[in-house]
């Protein structure tokens, strides 16, 4: 368990990270880099949240979810299918195993989770970058999955490898967003088998962000593993958390053969697991928050405490995807109060674990970057930051229920993380925050434009939006009567435009491809 | 001081008010149902919360603000401008009134202060409709005091007074607006010495919930008090609050001749003054968050404490209107960390003065509603509802930085407002809460869909969007690709179109219309 202490200098906190890269520090190989402090330049590379967590539940309604989550594990049992070694390990561990179906003793689970750290450093290639995980520290991470874009033209098509690495790039660039994430989107150009080999590496080269692994496939995840041992060393990696990897349940109350495979190569080798049951209530959970919190503790207490029989100490979070579906029509629906209430009670519950908690980010079910997609990613992020989340997906890009990874909401939402940032950093209460100086020079009836404490301050005093229209209606008309999304669509090109990468050195570099180029020889393509 | 017990009928909660008007009650005089208990089929008139305030200041932090103010207003002082009767007041009361400064001795206003309610209810002529203002009460009123609307045909013009009743009219039908508002827009087709009557008129005559008083003017108070005592009866007024009156300071340290002759009227006829500080950061205010609220604690607390010496026991609301400014271009901003940090704290200090507490609403600067409006409108009312506020003005409709009152975006706004009063119920623990029947009856692998408890509290379950589109992209596509903002102009021509008002007793409707007519015949018409 080790902490990091963040880095703020002023100056440079509202510049891409682009400009800000320290390419002695940046060109060095992980293992030498990962160890050393951080560089000069670099903004606080995640959230310290200085202010405290909203929370609705009080004591006696936790423990009415945590005895009912234990009558589930005991009476009810999760079922990890089609997996032999998990119901072996199960039973060693003192399970009731029946078929597939796994009862819990209660107890059992929390007493396993014992070992799993309450606050872990995800190491970056850039240490710099290194990301604290669990306790006060918020760590935003770009949208995950969506296997089709809208793209600068307003296109909305299936992804490619090429969108891939703009949104790597993008998400290099952008202060407010903390760690590369993992399938920014689904390069649906590559062949399924082999196109995690190209998004990890897009990952390692195009970023010097901390990332996610694969987790499709066992033997994906075994390549993660791979790949991160040529950029880290494998000593470090056997050692340290350098990837973060997304273990969804099956709600209800099942684990596949799949995602047990992932999770058992991350948890071997030390790796963490963001163990999250995937809900939208009312069909993979009861319609209510309390039913809903109630199966999503039992799924990740059975889930969690699986990475500890597997190796005990392996990092491991307590995952919440939490929306709803419409009754009426059977659609997903988000930024709605009844998937906050789930978030922030389960992260209460996650805090009372003692592990590192999971949920948020910036949803919508918008198809468009309207004020729809905008309140409902709003409601989801304003809830994250709040409920005390520590790792937060798709808090980026995500449009159209996650159907989609959008550059127009991926700038949008990156500048709403900057306030969340801001807003973090709670009030100064020193001398220049107290302003009794300014105060008393400006006096009643005056203004505070030109006075000595504004002119010393008024850079740094407000969160400066790089979307937001503020001017007159006036200069807005003659201006073309511009609307967010248009001014985000140039802004994405020119954050594109004006890229640079960090250094790769470039023996790990020709070693990655190697590695890359000799699996996918090994395999035919495949594309389902 | 008094309170009210919300009653909430599940069957009625999405529905516009004017369906579930009853006409017994609403048609009754304020008199009389001023007195009487709610009807049936009525919504919850306002939000008690059942969940905590979020908070941004420890106890050291608000001690060192009230010491700051306390300091501000002994040595700097406050200005009362224009009125010798306000000086002599406070010099009676103690104060070191020089020239118009007035110095405040330590504890003064706090002591005056004493006598003002914590909790009061402000009664509207359908008792059904009353709303308590202050403690877990949270109240959404409209948009207050835009020159211009931006109208159905998607055309920015002047208001006018036809826009004024129809935002009256929709704020009626509106579940989640429990208060009729002020200033909807400026109708500025009625001369301004005559357009507080037509505007205090509409809200008596198109709706039944409660509403503002005229503040421009002392005589314009004293025209909305005698308006409302043809609606209640004048022994009615004396003794209740049936008019709420906003009150701006003139930030930084000044009340002028304007606000104090509005508040004596109102104070003295034991209406209800929201005392306000008006703060763009940086320009009336120092440009950081403990400065802004140690001069905002100081201006409320002379403004609220003069109600006192006026009339002990009127109520009083502090108030906090805050944004920020651009400090490269000048312009109003909002929806920024910093003004939410200073609305939070700023609850806190109310609290603690034990007098209810008004912020926030749905402020944005954008020209459009897009999703630059959306986010900054949620990040103030988030923050509205999280941060404990008794009051909410400009809850719905605000656009441009205020100027501009916007049909799409009041529609967007009172959807949202829904939302929150949904959040604000918390987490239901009851039986059918937990749902642990469901859980068993489903098990592994299965889904709720078709189980029992889903059958039986689906209907309940979720908050339903009126506008939120949740439709494949498919449908989404052949239904003409439509943003939020084209739905929500179709959904509010239709409750225009069928909007049926609330009666209003014959007799006192013919007593308001003559008293207009021949204030009206007493002057001139005034357009400056």
């Amino acid at each position: 368990m080790d902490t990091i202490d963040p880095q703020i200098p002023e100056e440079t906190a509202g510049e891409p990270a682009a400009g800000r890269r320290t390419r002695g520090v940046a060109g060095a190989a992980g293992r030498r880099a990962a160890r050393s402090g951080g560089g000069p330049g670099l903004s606080q590379p995640f959230i310290m949240r200085k202010l405290g967590v909203y929370e609705v539940l009080d004591e006696e309604g936790l423990q009415l979810i945590e005895r009912n989550a234990d009558k589930i594990l005991e009476e009810i049992g999760i079922e990890f299918r089609d997996d032999a070694e998990a119901l072996r390990l199960w039973k060693d561990a003192g399970a009731d195993v029946r078929g597939e179906r796994v009862h819990f003793p209660v107890g059992l689970c929390r007493e396993l989770l014992k070992t799993a750290p309450e606050v872990f450093t995800q190491h970056a290639r850039n240490p710099a970058r290194s990301v604290q995980i669990g306790g006060k520290a918020t760590v935003f991470a770009p949208v995950y999955g969506p296997p089709f874009v809208r793209d600068l033209e307003g296109v909305r098509r299936y992804a490619t490898i090429e969108d891939f690495r703009n949104f790597v790039k993008l998400t290099y660039m952008a202060p407010s967003l903390h760690h590369s994430g993992g399938t920014v989107c689904e390069p649906v150009d590559v062949p399924v088998n082999k196109r995690h080999l190209d998004m990890v590496y897009s990952h390692m080269k195009y970023s010097d962000k901390p990332f996610m692994g694969s987790v499709t496939a066992p033997e994906r995840a075994e390549d993660t593993i791979e790949m991160c041992k040529i950029l880290f060393g494998a000593e470090f990696v056997d050692q340290n958390c350098v990837t973060l990897n997304l273990i969804n349940a099956n709600s209800p109350m099942v684990f596949d053969e799949t995602m047990l495979g992932a999770l058992k190569v991350y948890a071997r080798n030390n790796q963490a697991c963001v163990v999250s049951p995937f809900i939208l209530a009312g069909a993979m959970s009861p319609v209510t928050v309390a039913g809903t919190l109630t199966q999503i503790l039992a799924e990740v207490l059975a889930g969690a405490s699986f990475t500890q029989l597997i190796r005990p100490g392996a990092p491991v979070l307590f995952g919440t995807f939490a929306a709803s579906i419409s009754m009426q029509s059977g659609a997903p629906t988000f930024g709605t109060p009844e998937p906050s209430l789930v978030s922030y009670g389960a992260a209460q519950l996650a805090r009372r674990l003692k592990i590192p908690f999971r949920t948020g980010g910036s949803l919508c079910g918008s198809k468009v970057p309207d004020a729809q997609a905008a309140h409902e990613s709003a409601a989801t992020l304003n809830m994250t930051l709040l409920a005390g989340t520590n790792f937060a997906l798709h808090s980026a890009g995500w449009l159209e229920g996650g159907l989609v990874s959008s550059y127009e909401k991926f700038m949008i939402d990156v500048d709403q993380l900057g306030m969340q940032q801001r807003f973090a950093e709670g009030v100064d209460l020193s001398e220049t925050g107290q302003a009794l100086d300014a105060i008393a020079e400006v006096g009643p009836g005056s203004h505070y434009l030109g006075c000595a404490h504004t002119q010393a301050n008024f850079q740094t005093a407000f969160y400066r939006s790089s979307l937001a229209d503020n001017n007159s209606y006036e200069q807005w008309l003659a201006e073309g009567e511009k609307r967010i999304e248009d001014r985000a669509r140039v802004l994405c090109q020119s954050w594109l435009d004006s890229y640079q990468g960090p250094e790769l050195d470039p023996a790990i570099d020709e070693a990655l491809l190697a590695y890359i180029a000799s699996r996918k020889d090994s395999m035919p393509d495949a594309f389902t």
